[in-house]
């Protein structure tokens, strides 16, 4: 156990090293004493809301030590909370990453993952501020906490979605899925992360977000971690609303090398692509491109609590919410 | 898969209903969003700092099932969290719970872990504002975040220790770790959580360190989660200086039935109590009881780093941190 002891040691000391930059200056003080202490910025005038999230990185559920790198492993754990930060129009802050390590982990699995980790949060002014290390009983266990601001009263809720409210979405879906479903097929191959970027290092929509929620534009907003079928029906259900998408207006990742369009179902069910779902009154003029992602209008708002899906020739089926589980077994 | 996802499902709803009373009106939207959304008081004049701490709670790391009820977990489980926010003489406001599931686990033991869990928040303040669930690869994985605010500048740090300051500690120590070593002598064999509370339903000293806080009576401070040793070297090491402590008048507690007072390395090395150990200048008056606590002078900080241990007839020998894992293993 003492070797665990002092491997823990040197973990935190490890990553208070790469973290010791304190890229906000929210953060008082970081990792090194009970708590991380934090001056959130008042803000002008109205003050600011203070939003928290939180998100596992499990191996054997979230990932997979023989398909992900570990840059890929903390880049994905980072994005789960920052795209939860962007789905509510935030600014994030400050993260905290709760680590627990097996005894059986090369030594340089955890500088690579925090390396990640930290640089990413240094592009989007986040500070690793915090956490806790412990031994793990089985295979590496992350937990990401995410703490971010926005102006009082004004983060885009899910339950904003209102009758005949326009429903968008960012970039494209189902491209994370697919790289999954291509590992399950040949276990042991080791997929290239260049064709297929939103799974192995997808970039949270954080810039697009705040735009959002600046200008007034979005109604309602959930980032597409379980699913567009799950995070719409999220939507649904916590604005009281049902939905219409049309079937060919959702857009469908290329993957791979050579690039080919993913299967519609990958579209529809698939998670963890990271993109920002959300509904705009009708009457808002939503850009084609905002802070250089592709927006796409795929339906609208209706009455009733279902969501159902319209073909080309106008048949209508109802799309109950997979999501994203469906793919893992 | 099906079958987790909806159990997950079942489990959000069940803990939100359970949490669905706001007790802290900080929190405006609590589990449902992306984020919780908190609108953290700015005080009075000065306004307030925030302070945020994680915890892991792994089974067959920090409890185990044919050990600890749902129940003891649950507790124990926010109380690592509170005691870190009363460690710097902070109010507690929002908890979040990240809790990954086992497929095997019986169907009360969620309720059964989150009600107590709940329970503790309540008495504190503090709502269960969000998290995020799993099914676990292996065994119960728990992260419990908490959230806490202190007035500006006036959270009470590691780093506060000066030459010549006494070192107290609240309560008794190395009842927890005790507990543990009873338990490993006959594995089979269920303790009673009354001959041994502090191990089963620590109570966080909320209450003792804002009082030290406020009073501006503690120049350093920390809760007693790794043991006196190893807990104590880190007020050192955040300080620069060292200690001596009175082998005798450190407070042992007493476990069990017929109640005996635990042996000295106990007090010294187990981790868990989730007692204050604090710094104050030799100037203050530190009363022999705060908010119902024994509060007892064990020490002094000295020149250099290390910490000595001073027995009745003076002789001194070096304490070592041995910390809590000691007695894992």
């Amino acid at each position: 156990m003492v070797v665990v002891v002092i491997a823990e040691k040197a973990l935190i000391s490890q990553i208070r090293r790469l973290a010791k930059a304190k890229v906000n200056p929210a953060v008082l003080t970081g990792i090194g004493d009970d708590c991380a202490l934090l001056r959130l910025p008042a803000g002008e005038g109205k003050g600011r809301d203070t939003l928290v999230t939180t998100d596992f990185s499990l191996e054997g559920i979230h990932f997979r030590r023989s398909w992900h790198s570990p840059e890929s492993v903390g880049h994905r754990c980072l994005t789960r909370g920052l795209s939860d930060i962007a789905a509510m129009g935030g600014k994030p802050v400050a993260a905290f990453l709760s680590l627990a390590l097996p005894r059986d982990l090369p030594l340089n699995w955890v500088p690579r993952f925090a390396r990640s980790l930290i640089s990413l949060a240094e592009k989007y002014g986040v500070t690793l501020a915090g956490g806790d290390t412990s031994e793990s009983p089985n295979g590496i266990l992350a937990d990401i906490i995410v703490l971010g601001t926005a102006p009082k009263g004004k983060a885009v809720l899910r339950s904003g979605a209102r009758l005949g409210d326009y429903v968008y979405v960012s970039g494209e879906l189902g491209g994370s899925a697919a790289a999954v479903w291509k590992m399950r097929q040949k276990p042991k191959r080791k997929l290239n992360p260049r064709g297929y970027p939103r799974h192995f290092f997808p970039e949270p929509r954080i810039e697009l977000g705040r735009i959002l929620r600046e200008k007034g534009l979005a109604s309602a907003m959930i980032d597409t971690s379980d699913g567009l079928s799950t995070d719409l029906a999220h939507i649904c259900e916590e604005s009281g609303v049902g939905a219409e998408l049309q079937a060919e207006a959702i857009p469908r990742a290329s993957v791979g090398k050579p690039l080919r369009e993913v299967d519609l179902e990958f579209a529809l069910h698939g998670g963890e692509d990271y993109e920002l779902l959300f509904t705009a009154p009708r009457g808002k003029r939503i850009p084609s491109r905002i802070a250089g992602i592709v927006i796409t209008h795929i339906g609208q708002i209706t009455r009733g609590r279902k969501i159902f899906l319209t073909n080309r020739s106008g048949a209508a089926r109802e799309l109950e919410p997979r999501g994203w589980e469906h793919f893992r077994k």
